[in-house]
């Protein structure tokens, strides 16, 4: 072995694969990015809604829930609510929540904790200005240039897995990057799951689709932490996402989610899916009102499960196009209800998730748009988990290759412009000012050569060579710069170590578990 | 004449073209757009710098004025900069200016003004947290998806003022929305701001390119206002950019356009063209101190030729690809001197001039999501003057029919997100909701028809389909979206009214100043 792969092993640390990163690097550079870390915010967060309004808001909320009602659809849930103090109807699904069980709930639940990664560095901070992006998740389809569009498949969903890891901006796997459906829906679960500790060290999500489901996924988030109970007890390492029914009902599945998660205090993520104009009233207040009566019903759950289970205040709500039904994101009404839906989460004292969405058919100026105004917002507003940060295109229905290094980029960006301005005595330059002549240039001197090579973003897919030398390369778009990134990526790509007994700790269980049969799919 | 075509006639008051307009209705709807209007920011401006880092960027400006000096490269100019307590060297064009003399023209420059319009409808109100949006100016080249890139000319300068005044979000006529180079250089000028008063209806700009060309802008603003000298100079009607040439220089043409301009109350804007690692140095607090000094070197010319000469803050901070040395737009570094320079126009309140741009080749993502960063930036920033704001590419090098399509939606979006969020009774919508059985939908209720026509954004261009639908149209792109609506949007246009006798005295003026040959081209 040579001196410069001996190095090349010794740098990586604990990468089994330093044979594959040396031929990645002599191939060519490879792909800058941000190093790991968790962007803080530094503004105060916009207020778009005055006290008043929040206060209207939060006042017809507790009107929803304290006199129109929510469905609890597992008789369980409804059990512990009528225990707790809410009213069950005896001959409906239907819990009414008052107002005191409510502020006990807002009480009871923390403002920030953290989300524990099997590899201590991902840890996250949920909560305060901290923002964490999630790749893109759920989409039942996955596309790149060179195929097309496609059915969720396990390659697929295993790239994308691998490219979450690779990127450092994407903090945390938010639920399957892509459905592969190519899975038997009984154990799919336990192959992604296990696929998501093996491919990356960063903190992930299980569904709530049952109890099988939600169970086999905190055992597994606990066994790759090589943790005890008590300890994963004392910190939560696994996020569920629960969508209610929006209007007004919660479903069985997530409301098991809820309950198996909060009472082993994990993290639950109560994200109502309120259309306005659909599934919630057309105006905007109308829908943040019942998202909020909806969001603040889950959170009510989680604390009557568990007092202090961590709950994190999920945001929704976009409109439709009146003239289709058709979902619409990254609209200046999707702007409004995020930043408001901010206002919402911290009067309660809630870390926040929001999304970084579009629903854009294609890897087109429309998919950056919508992109930059989600992100606009939800930084400006404040949001903590970011959903669906890289990847997602189509409203959602597709977890796009490309999309995915294109949003790596947008987010990296958003990033950079939150640090803050050096403004030192060398950063003013007054010596390098008087020094240049007037009407000359600063390329060469002393103050740029020092910092030439970090002053600025140095991006990924920004072309910014003139038209001619652009022209000359075969014009290329965004698009295309992006396809041969994300190959890049793939190729560079290193998995995290994985420690040989937690390895096969956690294959012996995924073997118990399928012998058993998994989850049943009659959900 | 039909009924139809006599209310037709009627309601578009003053216009000339009923029958075309007419025409057009025939063809097909007309492109939905939101009603003229000068957007607001609700929000506070944004706070990148502290007060006491601002101040030491004002400080550091100030030993750049006092200490290093800047050259003006007019004698007129030096002698009312040294008449004014100036320190001029006799023997360079290098003037220092003290402290006091800055504090001096502070005080004398409005805050805000109105920048009249020949239309009093299209009146602009330049400073406070009001938005106007001007159309791209000064690239020498031209392009749209049919026939590619060409050089600026003569159709295209007028289909692009067309589109100009077509949309009712781009506010002012920044300048030649690209340099028709088919006409002669003496009286290029004469033609193009002739076809600016005739095309448009909406305030203007004149370039400081010597003393012909800029006294003849102001008499055919006056002119096609029908107004006299005097209320010209009670009421600015006229802008005119001063790019000074960074680093500390100022040329003469466009010192006589500060004289010219200012001594008859007509609007200066003052923007130091500071690429930071280029023309100023790499750190972005640096570029600022640069900015700011050769800003306030203006600002004091103008207040110099006359005491409360309306003056516009123009920042045009944004960093170089130090790789190639290519000018980046819309980047983080960008957004951060956008917001910073926001700080410092207020700081002196001067209404502040800022810009929509990006570096893309094409009406690609780049293009999108490098534009949406600038808004993102110039809107919380609290921009009043938006130059460029739609139709820019490459930097400034090409003016895009598509990219301008595109830019209206982009600012429409903006402009949408800045409207409040009603929150009265009816707009909570308790009812609506008590009335939808939870696991209903909103689509058919009382709440939701009253409303939904107005109820979100309609984009131009977004295309929200669902994947099949979109496929089985070709699956076009944003930018092919944008080539058939300003297609339609010219075929739409309708040219302003112009009184008949403001019209000949307009074309009498423009031939007897073409019989005197026009301008010197020796610039």
């Amino acid at each position: 072995m040579s001196m410069e792969a001996t190095e090349t092993t010794q740098s990586t640390g604990r990468g089994r694969r330093g044979g594959r990163r040396r031929s990645a690097a002599a191939k060519g550079a490879e792909i800058e990015q941000m190093p790991w870390h968790q962007p803080r915010v530094p503004f105060p967060p916009l207020k778009l809604l005055s006290d008043d309004e929040l206060e209207a808001i939060h006042e017809a909320s507790l009107t929803v829930l304290e006199e129109y009602g929510i469905e609890f659809l597992l008789p369980e849930a409804r059990d512990m609510l009528k225990k707790a103090g809410a009213t069950v109807d005896p001959n409906s699904d239907l819990v009414k929540i008052d107002r005191g069980l409510v502020e006990q709930a807002i009480a009871s639940s923390p403002s920030e904790f953290t989300l524990h990664a099997r590899n201590p560095d991902r840890n996250l901070i949920m909560g305060g200005n901290h923002l964490a992006f999630g790749c893109v998740s759920s989409p039942p389809n996955a596309s790149d240039l060179d195929t097309g569009r496609r059915p969720g498949n396990t390659e697929d969903f295993q790239n994308l897995l691998r490219l979450s890891q690779y990127f450092n901006i994407i903090h945390v796997i938010g639920g399957y990057p892509v459905e592969p459906i190519d899975r038997h829906a009984s154990t799919r679960h336990l192959d992604c799951l296990s696929d998501m500790v093996r491919l990356t060290d960063k903190a992930i999500h299980a569904y709530s689709l049952g109890y099988e489901r939600i169970t086999d996924g905190i055992e597994i988030a606990r066994i790759a932490r090589g943790v005890s109970h008590e300890q994963l007890e004392r910190e939560p390492s696994l996020i569920s996402i629960i969508n209610t029914n929006s209007p007004r009902k919660i479903d069985g599945p997530m409301l098991r989610g809820i309950i198996e998660m909060s009472s082993r205090n994990q993290a639950i993520c109560i994200t109502p899916f309120t259309l306005s104009g659909a599934m919630a009233p057309v105006t905007l207040a109308g829908a943040l009102v019942q998202q909020n009566a909806e969001a603040l019903a889950g959170l009510v759950m989680t604390q009557v499960v568990r007092p202090g289970a961590p709950m994190i205040y999920g945001g929704f709500t976009s409109n439709v196009d009146m003239k289709s039904g058709a979902p619409a994101f990254g609209t200046p009404e999707y702007m409004k209800t995020v930043i408001a839906g901010g206002q919402l989460a911290r009067r309660y004292g809630l870390p926040y998730r929001t999304s970084n969405v579009n629903a854009a058919n294609t890897v087109d100026a429309q998919s950056a748009y919508e992109s930059v105004f989600s992100i606009w917002a939800l930084v400006m507003g404040h949001g903590n988990l970011i959903k669906h940060a890289a990847g997602w295109l189509e409203g959602g229905l597709c977890a796009s290759f490309e999309k995915l290094v294109l949003d790596v980029d947008l987010l990296q960006m958003a990033a950079k412009f939150l640090q803050p301005m050096e403004t030192d005595p060398a950063a003013l330059a007054l010596d390098a000012i008087r020094d240049v002549a007037p009407g000359g240039h600063f390329f060469g001197t002393e103050h740029t050569q020092e910092r030439y090579r970090d002053a600025f973003y140095s991006p990924i897919i920004s072309d910014w060579r003139n038209y001619e030398t652009w022209e000359e390369a075969g014009s290329p778009h965004a698009w295309q710069k992006a396809n041969t990134t994300f190959k890049q990526a793939l190729s560079d790509y290193e998995a995290p170590h994985l420690d040989p007994a937690i390895s096969d700790e956690l294959a012996a269980f995924v073997e118990k578990r399928r012998e058993e049969g998994g989850a049943p799919t009659d959900f």
